[in-house]
């Protein structure tokens, strides 16, 4: 079934309303969360709507938090989340670095205490307003394991970059630090398709194209998969600690699961899950239109290159925006899987799909 | 033949000497060179210094540059460096960061008019020394094709982040952002051995496992290689916009090329080639004991893994670490071919290796 971004919208929100989100944090929690359904990362979208839903019940998402920064710097600060949903904490603590590159040129918070923060790429393009270059990372669920480990010490950990252009869209890299993310392992599962290989091992760390891998006790790899998963490695590692060991939250093995049916760590290392934030004022660097000029030159040239048969050469971001052009006009599409789940979160709180 | 690493000093630091290097110049160049053949990472070590002649008698390098900040902001600064070696350029622009990181936080150093600077990770790991986490990135003469592209649009780029610990040796992450640095190649090409599957592709785009495939027209791919190279593609891109959008050098494919014999573009988008260098003051975010502690126990947590039979599961750079210490003790090996190429370099300057 297909429903309009309004209609999804006024759902969503009203779902937020429900487990007592403020009426602001409601609204930017929806806009956070859509993002993802919009630029067609279908598995971070309005999908796990229910998963947040679910950790609420299980008292592990706090719907008013007070999020606030607990130390700084001029460049810096460290934003405790206050135990709320990342779709809330990750715009609010995202402000301050704006805020802090507005004065000083740059802007980094690392923050703690938070929750599964939705597309990597919707925090990162933020500060593309303010003619900033926008940085956005976050640890996750323990499903990776590092080179030759059996243990699942990372998650899938993202990196999101946009830099703002001229003529040209702007720049939106935003990936998972693993070769695949697990949303993908999920459609496999579902269609019943082996996996490619260097997406997945075996509990006993063989590679395997077994959709199922993970789920039975093995692991995804980091990107580079079977010929050079320590780059991914080194990758995952280093979003880790900047977005918790710099914070005060959980880290590798100790980041809480995203399923309300896993419980968190007995003894937790920090607080919560950890981000980490970046904006860069292109104009702490150079001027801003002639930075924007040659993004443009750089883009057309990227996008110009000669082309692999029958494909062309893309802009990262170039899928997404597209995909947000046509279902912002043509609206979302959901499995039925979806639909169900999501009507039976809105009769729990009376609210209609 | 082994050399130990004060012969190779000695020699090394009288050639930059003899091109017109200033002595503290010469010898800033010398350690930032060295550190390479300290590190194992052979390929960019003194075996490069008969490049670096070349590229002086082809009148590309000036041996005495006056390396200077020419816009800054708090937490930002553009380095020109004045067509001087990487190899001196690098460490003086890191300096400018490592100063404001002292003074705001953070600092955030975008460098143009340089040339190739060695290792990244010699760069990033110049902050640890004042409990700051480094940055350094570079963009790289063009033999790498975008996904799709059959043309030669970004270089090797590579990315390194250094991390302080406390009793554990510190977190040094330094890769290509490809599947595989140029160096592995020309070991390959020399070996007369196949290379590994998703490295390298052909003039006309199809997947290669020819030692000569990016001699012959083709090009290396990014990192992610046949599976997923668009990651790669969009890390490569981001090094190459932080070092040179944003600073004012040459991008993508006009960066100019390492060897001599190939020409810079003659329509220049920039100055020089561009280097990216961050410093970030661990106090910034939490008490450096603190961040130190927790560091400790997310190497021992990861160095202490399950690991696949026969297997350990290592911290980045740990094997570069091990390495030079080795090599500090029983000296350097060098290949007979690059011991000629030095010898022919010492004979132009009166030098004895």
């Amino acid at each position: 079934m297909t429903f309009s971004y309004s209609q999804l919208f006024a759902f969503t929100e009203a779902v937020f309303r429900s487990i007592g989100c403020p009426e602001e944090d409601a609204t930017l929690a929806t806009e956070t969360l859509l993002s993802a359904d919009l630029r067609g990362v279908d598995s971070h979208g309005v999908a796990r709507l229910v998963g947040y839903v679910r950790l609420w019940e299980a008292g592990r998402i706090n719907a008013a938090p007070r999020v606030g920064v607990t130390y700084e710097t001029p460049s810096t600060a460290v934003v405790d989340g206050d135990g709320g949903l990342g779709l809330v904490v990750g715009p609010k603590a995202m402000r301050v670095a704006i805020e802090k590159a507005g004065q000083v040129g740059t802007g980094w918070v690392s923050v703690k205490n938070s929750n599964h923060f939705g597309i990597a790429g919707y925090h990162a393009m933020l500060p593309l307003a303010h003619d900033m270059i926008g940085v956005a990372m976050t640890n996750a669920s323990p499903l990776v394991a590092p080179t030759y480990s059996l243990d699942r010490l990372l998650g899938t950990n993202p990196i999101a970059v946009a830099v703002p252009a001229g003529e040209q869209p702007d720049f939106v890299a935003d990936m998972a630090t693993t070769t695949a993310a697990n949303g993908k392992l999920e459609i496999a599962q579902r269609k019943g398709t082996p996996l490619p290989e260097g997406w997945a091992q075996t509990a006993d760390g063989q590679p395997s194209t077994d959709a199922n891998a993970v789920k039975n006790g093995g692991a995804l790899l980091p990107l580079g998969g079977a010929t050079g998963s320590h780059k991914g490695y080194a990758l995952g590692s280093i979003v880790d600690i900047f977005s918790a060991v710099l914070s005060g939250a959980n880290y590798g093995p100790w980041v809480p699961p995203f399923v309300a049916f896993l419980q968190p760590s007995a003894n937790p290392v920090g607080q919560g899950l950890g981000h980490f934030f970046g904006a860069m004022r292109v104009d702490a660097f150079r001027p801003a239109d002639e930075f924007k000029a040659h993004m443009d030159n750089w883009i057309s040239t990227f996008r110009n290159a000669q082309a692999v048969e029958g494909k062309k050469v893309l802009i990262p971001g170039d899928p997404e925006r597209e995909m947000a052009a046509h279902r912002i006009m043509d609206g979302i599409p959901l499995l039925d899987a979806v639909v169900k789940d999501l009507e039976g979160v809105g009769a729990k709180f009376g609210v209609k799909l």
